[in-house]
């Protein structure tokens, strides 16, 4: 994993050149620089490779995914939206910035991230790049991340159009399990895996997302700033609609087990220890918060 | 020209769909609704038409451009950025929706305009699709618009890395030109027109943008919010860098005048009444201002 993690790093690093207008650029790689697990990146790797793909021609595809990905994250962060100061450890985009930079890096990122999938990926097909960007911009969208992000801070009004349970499910579907399929997806689409393989990946994919947003919901309630270098506790303060505060605390610990456990089924079987570190890592902190 | 916008008003409303979560959609179709001229969607689809391209086959690209557009509208009207209460004589998105939804409902028309072309474009190959992506990608991010929009926002705090002349240069080819010459360009892909006629009529389309943008600048100092539909007389409180401000009033409108000459030597040839009703109202208004 640690490998895989050197390898985004470095060409994140290397797609995104400091050039005039310098202050957009600077913007757009402070928070794409600021460390973290890259897990949807390396889940994108790691798919290609389990079918037996080449690494490679998935990098693009994956560096543009982290891309989106912290698009997301700077925009969150916004005053008007999560309003928060900090992330992975340290100032949110707009605090150093400003939020006019912050708005623009975040808007150049979404299409940076594409214009990276079709100028940069080797050894694909037309048609699968356009496969590629097609789904991309589906899980940028209203049919992905944004749809999500409406609906949460929506609920912090308490206007449902949709029962509790089916909203609550509708953010965490849209607004974190999207980015893991699109991850995994990308990684089938440039391995030319089987449709029955793309589906089957999927439900991995769709059962990680889901278990990883609970495992945030919960940490967000019980673990520290320290832990997750973000500001923790907002959920509730901002009377957010999460698992835990629908569900209660152990239900939710029982529900992400449950989750992790349908990955394990499917997954196991192509012994990838990068998938095994990744469900590992979710398993162990729970279980530490357990006992 | 009337019958083109219509048929643009006619898909702009056809392609997105109110659905769950309707917040969202009903933000993207509001800025999208309100009546412009939508001279971009229409320089698309006249380009194809004067390439002897079809219509049709540059429908979707035409409407992406525009929402591409009305992304940048909403985003630009932030307090963060320009600030504007106004947009097309209407409460701006963020007035009527809240910052939140106006920030998203940009974020998803970005991809929405891509999903558009992808999925609604008829009879073009996948390397046409994937090159008009490509172009649409570069014209939206950091080479385009948003390099354009982060210069001039800097240029309020009067930080230039270059000298103000060439700063003006860059912001008005960057902030405005780009989506002109996207709009011509993808027409010249739709009707696989040869290097040489898509090179002459990028000429064209740069003449154009510049022109608009110093047209823009003059109308900013000496129009009304009735003429306009939008606050006027902001980029002198602002202390903005425009050509006015920088050469004077009567230095534009020459320089107008001498580009839109430009722009006719290059297009009167093809005898097209479309491009010849635009040029004509720049010019009218201008001279009806120089009298």
């Amino acid at each position: 994993m640690e490998t895989l993690i050197k390898l985004v790093n470095q060409k994140l690093d290397e797609y995104i050149e400091i050039k005039y207008p310098k202050t957009i650029f600077e913007a757009m790689k402070y928070t794409l620089s600021l460390k973290g697990k890259r897990l949807r990146p390396v889940m994108c790797l790691e798919t290609a490779k389990i079918l037996g793909g080449n690494i490679e021609s998935a990098l693009p595809a994956a560096c543009a995914i982290e891309m989106l990905h912290v698009q997301s994250l700077i925009h969150d962060d916004l005053p008007c939206m999560d309003n928060d100061d900090f992330r992975r450890g340290k100032p949110s985009n707009h605090k150093v910035f400003g939020e006019a930079a912050a708005v623009l890096a975040g808007d150049a990122l979404i299409t940076y991230a594409i214009q990276t999938i079709i100028e940069q990926s080797k050894n694909l097909s037309d048609s699968q790049i356009l496969n590629m960007v097609l789904e991309y911009s589906k899980a940028a969208g209203v049919y992905g991340i944004i749809g999500g992000q409406i609906v949460d801070i929506e609920s912090e009004k308490k206007h449902f159009e949709d029962g509790k349970e089916k909203t609550l499910y509708y953010i965490h579907l849209k607004k974190t399990a999207s980015l893991f399929r699109l991850a995994v997806k990308l990684g089938c689409i440039a391995a030319n895996a089987s449709a029955d393989t793309t589906i089957e990946l999927d439900e991995f994919a769709l059962g990680f997302g889901l278990a990883f947003q609970i495992y945030d919901d919960i940490m967000d309630e019980i673990s520290s700033f320290e832990e997750m270098g973000k500001t923790i506790g907002k959920d509730k303060s901002a009377q957010k609609l999460t698992y835990t505060t629908l569900y209660g605390l152990d239900n939710a610990k029982n529900k992400c087990f449950e989750l992790i456990k349908k990955c394990h089924d499917i997954i196991d079987k192509y012994e990838s220890n990068v998938f095994e570190e990744i469900l590992g890592m979710v398993e162990h902190r729970l279980e530490a918060r357990t006992n």
